[in-house]
C-alpha cells in the first residue's frame, strides 16, 4: 500500500513534469533524452558518450564554427553553447572526424546524404511551426506506381483539419524537398503540417492539400548550372504529371484546375518546381522557388515561349515567388534568375532574407508563400 | 548534341539500373548508398568512414557475436558477413565503444533508446513484408489530445486499400510497440502496412484499420515483473479508452463493437495489450501478446473476475493469442503466463518459435495473428 501510494505520487509528478516539458516540446515524449538539453536562457547542452574518442566536436547551423566538446572521466563528452536564436536547427557530432547524429535524440533529419539531429529552441511566443491547440491536419504516407519509372514510390500527403468529415474539394500544393532529402524532410524538418495547421486556424492560409514527393529521380543530383540538371528536372516533371498527379487526383478530393494547383520547393526541389511549373503552364498557376533558380541557358532552351508573350504569361501566372538568403551559396545565381525574369518581363515577387541555404530559411519561405497561394 | 545523346543514354541506363535494384529493394531510392551492399549470395558488406577510429565492430541480430571491420588506407572500414537468412534485421556499428547507426543507410530503426539501421536480405520469393504489386493501404500520422495526460500525442493509422473510395466501415486493431520504441516502429520496422496489404490481396486477412499509438506513457518502462509495470499499463489503458479510441472512432469509419476490436503488441506493448484487453473486456474480443506476459500477481490483483467464471470469459474472448521465441529472455515468464491461463481455464492459443526477443519474431507473430483477427 505504501509503495503504491508513493508510486501513485510519482506518476502524478511525472504527468506534471510531462506537461511542463510539453510547453517547450513539439510532441511530448518520454524524458529519456539527455541530449540536447535546452535551458531556459536558450543555452543548450549537447552530450554524447564516446569513451575512447580522441576529439569530439559539435557542428550546428546555429554556430559560426564547430565547437569542441570536453570529456569527463567516464567518457561522456559535452558542451554548452548559446544562447541560440529561437528556431529548429540541424546539428551533428563529429567524433574523430566521423559525422554522427545525436544517439540520444530521436528527432532525426531524414536525408540520404548525411545524418543530422534536430534541436528546437523555443522563443517566448509559439513559433510558426509550434504544435498549438488548434485543429490538426493529417500526414498520409502512400505509395503510387510510377508509370514513367516503372517503380513503386512513396508520397506524403497533408490533408487539412476537417478533411475526413467533409465532402469539400481542395486546392493542391506540390512541395518538393532538396538534394539528398527524402519525401519526409518537408514533414519532419519543414514542419509543413504544423505551419499550415496554425495558418489555417488563424485564417491566414486557404485550407489545402499538400503533396510531398520523393524528388531524387535518378540517384545523385547534377550541378544545377549544368544541362544535366534540366534533364533530371524533366524526368521529375514527367513523373509528376504522368503518375503523381493522376494518383492524387483520383485518391483525394482535389479541385482540378490550374488556378487551384501550386508547386514549390527548396534547393533542388525549387529548380524542379520552376521547371515543372513552367513546363506545365496549363496545370499550375502558382510557383514558389525557395533558395533555387533556373539558369538563363535552361530558360532560353525550354521556356522561351513564356517570354515571347509576357502579357499572356503574366495573365496566367497568379504567382511566381522566389526567396533566397543573402548568405546562400546560390544567392548570386538566384539573384541572376530574378534579373532574368525582370528582363523577360515576367512578373514575380522576390524576398531576400538574412541567412544561408538552410531549412530555417526554407520554412520561412514556405510560411510566406502559404499565405499567398490560392488567394 | 553529342553530350545530350550520351546523357540520354546514361539516364536510360540509370532507369534500367533502378528497375534492377528495385527487385531487391523495398522502395526504390537513389543509389547513393554504399552501405550496406547485399550481394546475390546473401552475403552483405557493411562500410563506414571513420578515419581516426581505433576499432570498429558490426553488431547485428543476424550475428552470433560482433564482427570486427577492417580499415583501408583512407579510413574506410568494412566487413563482409553471411550469407544471412532472408529477413529484415536491425544493426549498428560500434566505433571505439560508441554505438552508431549506419551513416550511409537512411532506413533507420525509430527508437528512443538506441539508434540502429535496417538491412533487408531478400529471399528467392517475396517476403511477408515485401512491397508487391498489390493495392496499397495508407499510413496516416495524426495528432490527438490526450484527456488523461493533458498533452498532444501522435498516432499512426493504417487504412486498407480502397478506404478512401468506399463508405464501408472496418474493424480496428490497436497495435502497440515495445520499450523505447516509438509510434513509428511497427511501421518502419514492423512493416505492418505491407504485411497487411499482401495478406488482404491474398484474401488471408480481413481488411481492417490498424492504430499505432505512442506507448511510452511516463518515460522509462518499469520491470514488467514489478507492480509499477501494471500501474503504467493502467495509464496506457485509460488513455487508450478515454482518448485514442474516441479520436479514432470519430475520425475513421470503424465498427464500434467488441467483436470488431483487437489489441496486440510486442514486448512492453504486449503487456499493455493484455492489461488493456482484460481491463476492457466489454471493448475487445481479440488479444495478441507478442513476446510478452502478465505476472500471476497482476492477473490475480486486477483480473480475478475473468477466471471466476471462465466459461463466460471464453464465450466472450474470440482469441487470446501468445507467441514467444524459445531464446527470448522473457521466454520463461511468457511460458508461465501460458501455464497460468491454462490453470485458470482461459482458452488461448500459443506459438513457440525459434529466435529471441526480436522484431523478426514480432513481424512473424503479427503475420500469424492478422490472419485470425475478426474471423
Amino acid at each position: 500500500m505504501t509503495i503504491n501510494a508513493k508510486k501513485f505520487i510519482t506518476i502524478i509528478l511525472s504527468i506534471c513534469l510531462f506537461q511542463t516539458i510539453n510547453v517547450n516540446a513539439q510532441i511530448s515524449r518520454g524524458p529519456q533524452l539527455e541530449s540536447p538539453v535546452v535551458h531556459p536562457d536558450r543555452t543548450v547542452t549537447f552530450s554524447i558518450r564516446a569513451p575512447r574518442a580522441q576529439q569530439v566536436e559539435l557542428s550546428g547551423q546555429f554556430l559560426t564554427r564547430n565547437q569542441p566538446l570536453k570529456a569527463n572521466d567516464s567518457g561522456l563528452w559535452s558542451v554548452t553553447v548559446g544562447p541560440i536564436e529561437p528556431d529548429l536547427y540541424p546539428y551533428c557530432f563529429i567524433v574523430d572526424g566521423m559525422q554522427v547524429a545525436d544517439p540520444q535524440n530521436q528527432e532525426i533529419f531524414p536525408n540520404e546524404g548525411f545524418k543530422n539531429s534536430l534541436v528546437d529552441i523555443p522563443g517566448d511566443k509559439p513559433s510558426i511551426y509550434s504544435v498549438q491547440d488548434v485543429p490538426h491536419g493529417e500526414m498520409t504516407y502512400c505509395y503510387y506506381q510510377s508509370k514513367t519509372l516503372g517503380i513503386t514510390r512513396p508520397l506524403i500527403v497533408y490533408t487539412p483539419p476537417g478533411y475526413r468529415e467533409s465532402a469539400e474539394k481542395y486546392p493542391v500544393f506540390y512541395l518538393v524537398s532538396g538534394t539528398t532529402d527524402t519525401e519526409e524532410t518537408w514533414y519532419k524538418v519543414g514542419k509543413v503540417n504544423f505551419i499550415l495547421d496554425n495558418l489555417i486556424a488563424q485564417k491566414k492560409a486557404v485550407p489545402m492539400i499538400v503533396v510531398l514527393p520523393y524528388g531524387n529521380m535518378l540517384g545523385g543530383t547534377p550541378n544545377p548550372a549544368s544541362p544535366e540538371a534540366a534533364e533530371m528536372y524533366k524526368v521529375f516533371s514527367d513523373n509528376l504529371v504522368g503518375s503523381i498527379m493522376p494518383y492524387i487526383e483520383s485518391n483525394y478530393r482535389t479541385i482540378n484546375e490550374r488556378e487551384k494547383r501550386a508547386i514549390g520547393g527548396f534547393s533542388r526541389g525549387g529548380g524542379q518546381s520552376l521547371f515543372a511549373g513552367f513546363t506545365n503552364f496549363d496545370k499550375f498557376a502558382w510557383i514558389g522557388s525557395y533558395s533555387a533558380y533556373l539558369t538563363r541557358e535552361v530558360f532560353d532552351k525550354y521556356f522561351s515561349n513564356l517570354s515571347e508573350n509576357p502579357e499572356s504569361t503574366n495573365g496566367k501566372l497568379n504567382l511566381l515567388w522566389m526567396g533566397v538568403g543573402k548568405a546562400d551559396f546560390l544567392y548570386r545565381q538566384a539573384a541572376d534568375f530574378d534579373n532574368l525574369m525582370t528582363e523577360k518581363k515576367i512578373e514575380h515577387k522576390v524576398l531576400f532574407t538574412e541567412g544561408g541555404h538552410t531549412w530555417m530559411n526554407a520554412r520561412r519561405y514556405l510560411y510566406e508563400t502559404l499565405q499567398l497561394y490560392f488567394k
